[in-house]
């Protein structure tokens, strides 16, 4: 009923509207940033010069660009490689997949420069938001909270209603993340609660608020195949190697960033594992299935967005992972049709296995052990670095961090749920070029195609194997029963 | 005519002379390397120590490894991975693509070393050339001049005459560089003229001269097929991703490779969303083509070439970006098929669109940007460090700059069209094992192959296909003549 | 003989043995990680602010993880994509190439870091072993010994036996690390003894127990399809743009790195030459080959294993690489059809030529390269660091340090050939699900494989086609309308 709303004259011309809104945006992104953007003192000429002198730095070495530059690239490669790759797993949608992630992204990183600047860089004197290498991993995060909930709406939507995902959805994550991370105080460094739950949650209410009841017009083309599964598995390795970066990128340098990479890499190993366990043990020869390996292999990166960075221990992370390979894969397995059926809530790719639930549980994981910190594991110093306990924050006791971290986790959610609610209504205009129920995960709606892979054998051959068949097919059509 | 200039005996038996070529270069490597590579003082191990006390470093992460590393492995990937897979977007040809791609870069980066070495670091005492870090990177900087120059030629030409081609080209490369970096004494650090403005040049212009009339023959197979694109899709993001690094590889330590980073990742950000617009403005339904999204998206790397490393400002990137994404897109819209209909050159690629008008285009902001620095902008310590205005530059103003880059620009495009002429005779003959005009863009020529994909799927389910099909045929032999 | 010891009843049903050892074995690593697994001083919080007081550092850029990341980032990629993909060139097996090589590795490196600590970081006082950067290089190096054994068995064991191969691989391989790096104190930073000679050997022997005398059964499924050689190609492309990083990833700060990722490039630009020489000398037009330019042109990363770190020179180096390119070339044409027919080996990778004997190679040429060590060269200081003359090996002579190095390549040989037989034999009892001969090579023994890519095309065309068709035919046009 939901998707036949406003009729069924479904149209996916979008050559007025892609054009618009990639123009128009992306002028006032040119003015924007005009207006706000400038370098930080690091990246800045004089600036870094200066900064030099005043701090009494000898060596460039010292600039935060060679703390965090080699984690910025592994970020970067999961957003537009991982994320885009992962998508590319439905049969004839795979231009889709890596395609319009490629395009949503690039705007999202500019707009969430400016949104996450606003809220987090915005100098009161000058009016002007600074930026370096920091900003640039924050801006990709920032995305990934859009590209997730692509993930639910994977080959349903037009690339317009993609647009339109990104501009609301880093909007309302520059917002929550200033809520958790600043009035909450919460520490989120790779994201658990501010990327996964809350994209994780946006998708999914936006996916509910357009179900098609008649998607199974386009069954037919809702699944892999062998080649396609192989172009995901890019996706899901580039993923799954380089998360330990994606959750350490921001933390505190030296020990900080250290231990988030031992706990994220150890989580994630052992993720693989029972995940393996429980695709196997569904079916009933005991044969694996790539959904699952591809996917819910990842959950323990997002279950670690949180406690990864603190002091959680190597066998503390194995457990997580432990915990987040049955989570997920079972998710696959039973709760994604459940959704499907019972809650009409149609997610392509399960992200709410892969991030809404794993972040959730991440959001947890982290309160729990935000708690628990003592002065006797972390030291005096280093509890105050590792929660930023300084300032107005100086005397907040660690069972305090650990409410905020689960009130943190709730904001999350909400914001998802009721933000995706409301970009879901926007999206169900009838203006924005959408695919008709059986016209779905086509990526003859929205790309230019090359002819089919039939034709490709060398035409000399194949020439001459049709020219064969022809004789045959003359001559005595019994030949053929022996072909 | 010109392809038929020696007659149409063409043979693409390569057995003796690819053998003999890639043997004695390689023998000469290691006679050259013998007499004049060295490791220099941050990479021998006596010479390291020494360094250190010399310099009075007390820590190890002082040494350049550590500064250009990441950098030098994303350039490495953008090399091999990047270049290599961009050009397998065609259906029979990605073994080409991606194979000779390999063979040419690693002749290429060995003979670059050797070049670069007596350019620019001939020790006129010991008469030998010392390598680092930064040797690496440039030696793959050289490479792709003549990758670059392989897009325009792709499928057309055999490995020996691309490895003709990377012996001129890198040759050719090491002297413009000369020109341009040491006497005119511009900054180019990501090559938008010495590598993109050169090798796009010299790509076409030998392609000009190996003019095919008869090429349409080979028709059919100059095009790609949906798993082809996906493939040129990895190769085209890893370059995307990776631009920032190659654009920051070489600048300076601190601030320069700081803000060379953001200024490359904002402009190509841009560049995406005007390249989207243009290419679903410019089909009757507003689809894409994954041409457009593969190449023209990459441009506002090129473009940002020479001005990434100044203080540009992050909205004059964006700039950059937006015009790039429309006028490279333009040109694979309209300025190709110009090209091969008016000027009889033919550019497989379309690397006159991704990198010699952007290369030029690259130029000319830096011209413009290095004219207008003030030591307002850079203070007067950051400008002389960033224009190196040191010795016998020490009062060159900052509009001679501009007036020598500018120049710098107008001898790459000159050794370009120059060299790649020169060398287009010398491909001509007839001794290269080259395909006839029905036999290019096809793998067949070159690489073994394994049998055809039709006859992949597993064997018992294959056989009761069959046997339904000839149930059919039973039904309606008639049929069968037309399928 | 061999494949039908126990009887003929193979069976690949798995749905209790692979679930059961994922759970059992990954609960035994928690239990395991609580009990001996804690953070080292620079990962922990408390320990790293303590380490930088007692150590006077002022910086956190001096913390391990600042030398060591991007390369562990890029020797993680070579495990998870550089040996997952190169083994996806199989027509049929690419999900079990890339996915069974995802779940060993995934275990090994957990029972890598147990293993390894109780033989080299087990604190005698505590009862810990400590864990950082360095021990996760470690671990996936580790993994690799098991990784390559699975070249030699690929397509014919089943996943549960590929467990088993990991755990014993893993377990010899700390042993004979132990002996090679500690007791017999070598240098082998890149492996090429404790890592490839040892795995290669390994793999074979494991390979030459469960000779399938009938495995031409399986023979049409032995081979590749065009895409699937290339999805090959983008495992071997990273493999060897990061074997730098693999060979300098645990050598010494400073000018040990760099060196190390000097002499590795030099090594595999050359190697790439000669096995395109080989390759295509050996057909009779001169095509080349995609086994070897995906396999060959890698053997020069396992050959400078162990002598990358040393003052092997750049012309040495390249040396090197000439002659790998042209053995393990060879060794693909000859060695390895004389191994299957004479030896009873089926080697499906070929690991024989591109880890056994280019390893063998590796070990000796650092041999040699130690033996000749001077003074000289390094410097007094120098040469204390690089071989880490201290202690009880203070007075040890660079001879005897070479003949060590050799006796080094001999205890891996020993130990691959003697641990392989052993666990070789284990794999035989019926009980582990492996495919019989004529299921070889097929992931449909072990995964739930998506339909035919056949049945792909867009059913809109697909369907106008055959209206089309239907109507050339003649023959019953009312049927085909509502099809």
């Amino acid at each position: 009923i939901a998707a036949n709303f406003f009729g069924p004259q479904k149209n996916t011309y979008i050559r007025v509207s892609l054009p618009a809104v990639c123009f128009v945006w992306q002028i006032a992104m040119v003015v924007l940033f005009g207006v706000f953007i400038r370098y930080d003192e690091e990246s800045d000429e004089k600036g870094w010069n200066e900064f030099k002198k005043s701090h009494n730095i000898t060596s460039n070495i010292e600039n935060d660009f060679y703390f965090r530059y080699p984690s910025f690239q592994d970020v970067h490669v999961m957003i537009f490689v991982g994320f885009g790759f992962l998508m590319t797993f439905l049969k004839r949608y795979s231009f889709g997949g890596v395609g319009f992630n490629f395009l949503i992204a690039a705007f999202g990183l500019q707009w969430a420069l400016l949104m996450q600047g606003w809220f987090h860089a915005l100098d009161p004197v000058t009016g002007k938001i600074t930026i370096g290498i920091e900003s640039l991993i924050n801006a990709d995060f920032c995305c990934a909270g859009s590209l997730i909930a692509y993930g639910a709406l994977l080959g349903k939507v037009s690339p317009v209603q993609l647009m339109v995902v990104t501009l609301f959805g880093v909007t309302l994550f520059a917002v929550e993340e200033y809520i958790i991370l600043d009035l909450f105080h919460c520490r989120d460094a790779g994201g658990a609660m501010v990327i996964h739950t809350f994209g994780g949650y946006y998708g999914l209410a936006i996916s509910w608020v357009l179900y098609r009841p008649n998607l199974n017009l386009s069954k037919r083309l809702n699944g892999s195949v062998y080649h396609s599964d192989l172009f995901a598995m890019i996706g899901a390795l580039f993923l799954w190697m380089f998360w330990p970066s994606f959750n350490s990128a921001i933390t505190n340098h030296g020990a900080g960033q250290h231990r988030t990479v031992i706990n994220t890499y150890l989580a994630l190993a052992s993720c693989v594992l029972t995940t393996f366990a429980i695709s196997s043990m569904s079916q009933k020869k005991g044969k694996l299935d790539m959904v699952h390996i591809q996917n819910a292999s990842l959950a323990a990166g997002v279950a670690m967005g949180t406690a990864a960075e603190l002091m959680i221990t190597p066998y503390g992370s194995i457990i997580v992972g432990f915990c987040c390979g049955i989570i997920s894969t079972f998710g696959y397995l039973y709760v994604t049709p459940f959704l499907e059926k019972k809650l009409k809530l149609q997610d392509t790719c399960g992200i709410h296995n892969l991030h809404a639930v794993p972040g959730m549980l991440g959001g947890f994981v982290g309160a729990i052990v935000a708690a628990t910190a003592t002065e006797e594991i972390y030291g005096k110093e280093g509890l105050i670095e590792t929660f930023d306990l300084t300032g107005k924050f100086e005397n907040r006791t660690m069972s305090t961090q650990g409410g905020y971290q689960a009130a943190g986790t709730c904001v999350a959610i909400a914001f998802g749920l009721v933000g995706g609610v409301c970009v879901g209504f926007i999206l169900r205009f009838p203006i924005w070029g959408d695919p008709a129920d059986d016209f779905c995960f086509d990526d003859e709606a929205y790309w230019e195609l090359p002819e089919d892979e039939e034709t490709i054998p060398p035409v000399l051959e194949y020439n001459n194997h049709m020219v064969n068949k022809h004789h045959d097919t003359h001559e005595s059509q019994f030949s053929l029963e022996e072909s």
